[in-house]
């Protein structure tokens, strides 16, 4: 269980993220993905379509370390933004194709090492920052 | 001019991107940021509040290697996002606190080397990518 309760909830109500990884010329590069809560590994897997030809697939096995964010701006304010942002190592795994989905069944799987929160925890505005051990 | 009038249009219907940018450790890092296009310049402008203090910023003055996001959902499907990715070297630049706004003068100023656009323009639908020459 990497992340908290309310995390978990905050992540189930967005369904977008943007995942940033390092290209093979040193520079960062950032994509929208779609993604879900692995609750059992406590892991961000993300799918997609043609994902084991993507850069992003490429990038991550070439170097693992990535960093993903969902946010949202639930007042319509800037100053209401908040974010969950995940630091961590991802690896790519080949898993059975999806029954009912145009997914393919290769995955980027995040395993989580810092996790910063802004503002997604009500009772504990601000940023909260955390390591998580492997 | 940097950015095609679609692009531009695009970029200006938007409220945040998210700026990927390579930590001291030398990994990822992804957040949420309001933004302006430069049409003078050509260049990504992110403000902020107490931007000069922010980790982004000192990762910029680091390494200049940015990347930087803008997507929608336009048709509430997976299939239908929109995106586009402007890749570049990012300046710190110290300007005049703007009158009427409790940002800081402070910006970090994207100067795009490569644009990657995804169902952007609907006469050019799918990936388009171009490198943009300094």
């Amino acid at each position: 269980m990497s992340l908290t309760h309310t995390e978990q909830q905050f992540l189930a109500a967005q369904r977008h993220g943007r995942l940033a990884t390092i290209g093979l010329a040193g520079g960062p590069q950032v994509k929208p993905v779609g993604f879900t809560y692995n609750t059992e590994l406590g892991t961000i897997d993300i799918a997609g379509h043609f994902m084991a030809s993507s850069t992003k697939y490429r990038n991550v096995r070439a170097n693992p370390k990535v960093a993903f964010v969902v946010d949202d701006v639930p007042f319509e304010a800037i100053d209401g933004v908040r974010f969950l942002e995940i630091r961590g190592l991802a690896e790519t795994v080949t898993g059975p194709v999806p029954p009912d989905s145009d997914l393919s069944g290769d995955l980027i799987r995040i395993h989580p090492r810092r996790v910063l929160a802004y503002n997604i925890d009500p009772d504990r505005p601000g940023l909260l920052t955390r390591n998580i051990q492997s």
